[in-house]
């Protein structure tokens, strides 16, 4: 349904902006990696003059110092996208995500990963907010409803072929239909499953931390996660802590945040097994498939998670074709976007590997909700062992912000990709101009004069 | 030998400059992922004020769009670097590489990937090439002449530690020792050996190409490289027209820069045996670890290469650990400086694959000459299929110039890395504002406006 150039909208601006918050006065995102984070999102709104008042928002997580870079790269990609017909993009987004992916000079710069590839997946997030907004349907909502066929024409087939072939997607998409209308009603009514990693943040102490843990069992999350990884004694003490805190039905995942060697994270891993572990995330580097696959073979049962830091298909392809995974966990902002999305659920339902979205951050929680509703409705099938990452932070920027209830992440039904951020949020914390750091370095700056 | 902080010099800036040269006007450097590449240098100067007039240079090398985003990542890094002791980095530029990588919230936009990788390896060999000019060596002899238990404090082991450890690396250096001097004299009387790209970019007509292969074996060449993957007719035909001009005895490598799926580079690189390729080059995706071992062993004896694009050492480990190549090509650009290639060079040496670097571009011959000279000094002890690709591009930029005699590379005499540009040249070629960039926009502008 391509449109007719010159009567449609076009796209007329990208507009980005740094936006950064303080998240590293309260310690809330410690880990063994990250002992200071200040969530960040290079941020960006489509505009267009197509006359229906709406807008694609999307954004590239990061933690704070080299925001803008990002947000130079997202300027980078802005020639690609002003000038496009709304509807033609609107109806087929990977012809623009072939066109960022294939630039052949900002390639260089990749391909496919990193800060050019962040940015790639923030444009191209932005146009299926759009999308879903011009078609009136969550994200979720929006996908589950598409023909196979065209699902299978927004995935990139290229370097991902020998493990998955578009007939191969189609029918796991066809056989993913079966059952959808139940499943709809299951999800409106449940909504679904979360985890929180909320009480397990590493500079907490352990009575915060067993507060937390039991907090969360209140609430009805039957999945926590804590950190690990910095001093193998204080991790003992904090699972043990974790542990008595829950009880022995309570799953806790542990987040190393690729701390280690492949050698020191066997041996860690094992010495915490005694707390009955779910699984040990990031045990080593992202891009050590190799690493992932011996780690897994020697920590079973303790099951192996990552992907956060997963830079595209072809990596995550690796790790299911080399077993290196019983849990594949997507992130909305950090691979080629939506259409890159799509290729890594397929493949994992290829693989039959269980999706368990990394969240948190900024805009993470409210992103890939929809994609995780999408696999269950049109694709998995089931939510048995899949539960999305909660963080409760920093919600209240957004204008459609997630809604938790009982451990399940309850449906979107405002339409779009609930990427939205309030205006006064990004004018208070947009870097170093907004209101709040304007303050913040004047401040700075006093106390360096004085 | 630490410095004596206060009585030595600092860094007091690091100048950055977004230096493109306009070479798609000519087709230099076509190739079937790249048709028009205006090669580029996000270019940086570390000043001091030790007094001595010594300045550290370096750069990322790209291709144009997007070069103001790798300025921006190297403008990222400023903060570790200005006024640190000179004497003290100079003595360990490990502990600034610690610091590069290591930065919390810059690693999220990587981590070791990408943009912000390269802009890491910029600084880095900065730092090397003003520890090379203060000892008053080309850095292939600083590098050499330096203690085996020194190199090895200057190697990463994160993540690479299951693969090579530090004793390894150690007891590897000091091997490597054994007929050094004689290696020296055979290095200065003869050089190292070169093969050239010149006649193979994808522009140009078989009769050009057949021309340039026949300059190339007048010069002294013993191997050329073609570029392939856009038409297989058309690879076929030039092929053949190669292995005519050149004859049986002048090796022919083939390069595909990832344009292949994994079943379709079998095929294509099967198509073309009969023309006895020496190596096919980038087949697929420099990620595609597994998809490389699985190509190397259907298409041998054609050996299989790559690693310009590869991030990082983590994954040429893997590539070595999988028996995914039969040549290991380093660049000088692509990873975190002099410190990785330096992890990579002693992978390559433990798993017995020789080092054939990337090289062409802006620089990049002038920069990965001295680790090739420092392998055959050092580590490999040999040339044997050893070659440091050419491509007789953009040197006159340059204040040291590569020098190319009967097919090798002269070994350079002056102090440092190699790195630095004619400031004429900067100055000329500066992005958008140089007095050649000027003027073509004025011009541009002009045209629109009529």
């Amino acid at each position: 349904m391509p449109g007719t150039p010159g009567r449609t909208g076009r796209i007329t601006a990208v507009e980005t902006y740094d936006v950064r918050f303080p998240t590293s006065r309260d310690l809330d995102g410690s880990d063994a990696m990250n002992p200071d984070p200040d969530y960040s999102a290079a941020y960006l709104v489509l505009r267009t003059d197509a006359g229906d008042g709406l807008e694609g928002h999307g954004f590239s997580f990061t933690i704070g110092r080299g925001n803008e870079v990002q947000v130079a790269a997202i300027n980078a990609l802005r020639a690609h996208v002003v000038g496009r017909s709304v509807t033609e993009l609107c109806a087929d987004p990977a012809s623009l995500n072939r066109d960022l992916v294939g630039d052949s000079q900002l390639r260089w710069l990749g391909p496919e990963k990193g800060v050019m590839h962040m940015a790639v997946g923030a444009v191209v997030n932005a146009v299926w907010d759009l999308a879903a907004k011009r078609a009136g349907k969550p994200l979720w909502r929006f996908l589950a409803d598409a023909e196979p066929e065209w699902l299978v024409s927004q995935v990139d087939f290229r370097y991902i072929a020998d493990a998955l072939s578009p007939d191969q997607a189609l029918e796991l998409l066809r056989r993913g239909r079966a059952g959808r209308a139940e499943r709809e009603r299951e999800l409106l009514r449940r909504g679904y499953p979360a985890y929180t990693t909320s009480p397990g943040w590493l500079g907490y102490s352990d009575r915060k931390l067993t507060r937390l843990a039991r907090a969360a069992l209140a609430d009805g999350f039957t999945q926590i996660k804590l950190k690990v990884g910095a001093d193998l004694a204080d991790d003992i003490r904090r699972c043990r802590a974790a542990r008595a805190a829950v009880g022995p039905a309570v799953r806790i995942a542990i987040d190393a945040n690729q701390r280690w060697n492949v050698t020191e994270a066997i041996a860690w891993t094992k010495a915490l097994a005694e707390f009955d572990p779910y699984w040990i995330e990031e045990p080593t580097s992202p891009d050590d498939i190799l690493g992932h696959a011996a780690i897994r073979a020697a920590v079973a049962p303790v099951r192996v998670a990552t992907g956060e830091h997963v830079q595209n298909r072809i990596v995550f392809k690796q790790l299911l074709q080399s077993g290196a995974l019983d849990v594949l966990q997507i992130d909305a902002a950090r691979v080629g976007g939506v259409n890159e999305n799509l290729a890594i659920l397929l493949l994992a339902a290829k693989f039959g590997v269980p999706v368990c979205p990394h969240a948190g951050g900024v805009g993470l929680c409210e992103l890939v909700q929809h994609l995780s509703m999408f696999d269950y409705l049109a694709l998995s099938g089931s939510t048995d062992d899949r539960v999305i990452e909660f963080v409760d932070h920093l919600h209240e920027h957004f204008v459609e912000p997630v809604r938790i209830h009982r451990g399940h992440y309850r449906a979107p039904r405002a339409p779009g990709f609930s990427a939205q951020m309030h205006p006064e949020s990004i004018a208070r914390y947009t870097y170093p101009d907004g209101g709040f750091w304007a303050a913040e370095l004047a401040l700075t700056a006093q106390e360096v004069s004085v």
